[in-house]
């Protein structure tokens, strides 16, 4: 099963302070780059796989999904989207994603973002929601950048430029990968780009679109800080087509 | 226009002297994986796209080709391939593929080993291969892989466990990179992954399998400094088809 790190009282305390926490999809600096590969929805059936406090299913509510149901490990985020949502076409259900079974053919689209590196078995994953998928839809979702996740010690150092560097090892070693971030020990699962994208071809997905995610010139003019990300990529946004 | 670095006089004498120089296909450890990519290709046509020595070439006729047309820009490499060869059914010729049109609908299988990379326009031959390719039809290929080819001062260093690291850094800056690699400036582009996939699925292409490749228990155990290739991925192995 994949780790409930979100249950642990300090990291939830530390994720709920995140700008991607208080401010939602804006807050997240991946977000245009992933609206751009969304599909039209219009009257379709989302599921949304690691919810966490519904901002995806209440936007894609919004921008004209007949139902969304919003999945999520942890019973405090759960607990938080319904806490903040309103609208009867959306539904929220605790699920632990390493151990999902969705009903056949029953959704236009599968979205999520940065919850499939928690999972130990995502060709099972990847698999359910091929079936839980109607002929030609899709699936869109980000996870954590295997050149983020493989160092044994992840963090900066700097080059004989004073450039900032990201030191990567264990690269073609897969498995878990302990890491502190917002709390001790947490449990993640490393995998290459390789390996996520033939597990999708493998189950039946065609792939449409790879991107390693970078910021644009203008999110680095308004937010420095984000030059960093053109120096090593910390997410992979993958699109694909049942 | 690709840099034609293969008939530099000193870096044709280090590669020359490579193991996959000298032993051709066997000596180079990814051969196995790409060798595992290969439809079948009986009595089919085939582009080599850099084909060096003509190795490949070769065997490719000798495992059931009907015909093989090898490219490359180096005349040094072209010469030797010509000397090496006496089936009428390889044909070898000088080409820059920045520059290449191939004729339509004309090969059943287009093969490529480590060449992709010094191309400036990685569009444009993409587009030609796929209109030379019969429909159904494949494209296998190897490249250097970003993780390689990006950091300003590629090598390895140390981790704080002894473990051997690679620098990352401009990874999301595509273009240019000089290195001294047998001879000094040699001149690479370097592309995402993301990037290199779009490529292909905007001509056409579905992605059939992606591999970043390592080597395998038993090479490791064959040959310990094969060992490195676990911390950082080398090359970039893609099977396509049309």
């Amino acid at each position: 099963m994949a780790q409930n790190i979100y249950d642990n009282p300090e990291f939830f305390a530390g994720y709920s302070q995140l700008r991607r926490s208080v401010y939602g999809l804006d807050g997240a600096p991946e977000w245009p780059a992933i609206r751009a590969l969304l599909p039209d929805f219009s009257g379709g059936r989302i599921v949304d796989l690691g919810c966490g406090f519904g901002w995806f299913a209440r936007w894609a509510k919004a921008h004209g999904a007949a139902r969304v149901l919003g999945l999520d490990i942890s019973k405090n985020m759960i607990a938080r989207a319904r806490a903040d949502t309103s609208d009867p076409g959306i539904e929220y259900a605790i699920a632990d994603l390493d151990h999902l079974d969705l009903p056949e053919a029953s959704f236009d689209l599968a979205y999520s973002s940065l919850a499939f590196h928690y999972l130990q078995d995502f060709d099972r994953l990847v698999r359910s929601v091929h079936r839980s998928l109607t002929p030609g839809s899709h699936l869109v979702f980000t996870v954590e950048h295997p050149i983020y996740m493989a160092p044994t010690h992840p963090g900066w150092s700097v080059d004989s430029d004073g450039r900032k560097t990201w030191p990567v090892n264990r690269y073609a070693v897969e498995g878990a990968r302990r890491t502190d971030w917002l709390a001790k020990d947490v449990l993640k699962h490393h995998r290459t780009i390789g390996t996520t994208l033939n597990t999708l071809i493998g189950a039946g997905f065609a792939i449409r679109h790879v991107q390693e995610w970078s910021p644009t010139d203008d999110q680095v003019a308004g937010n420095p800080d984000l030059a960093d990300e053109l120096e090593r990529p910390m997410m992979l946004l993958v699109a694909a087509q049942r």
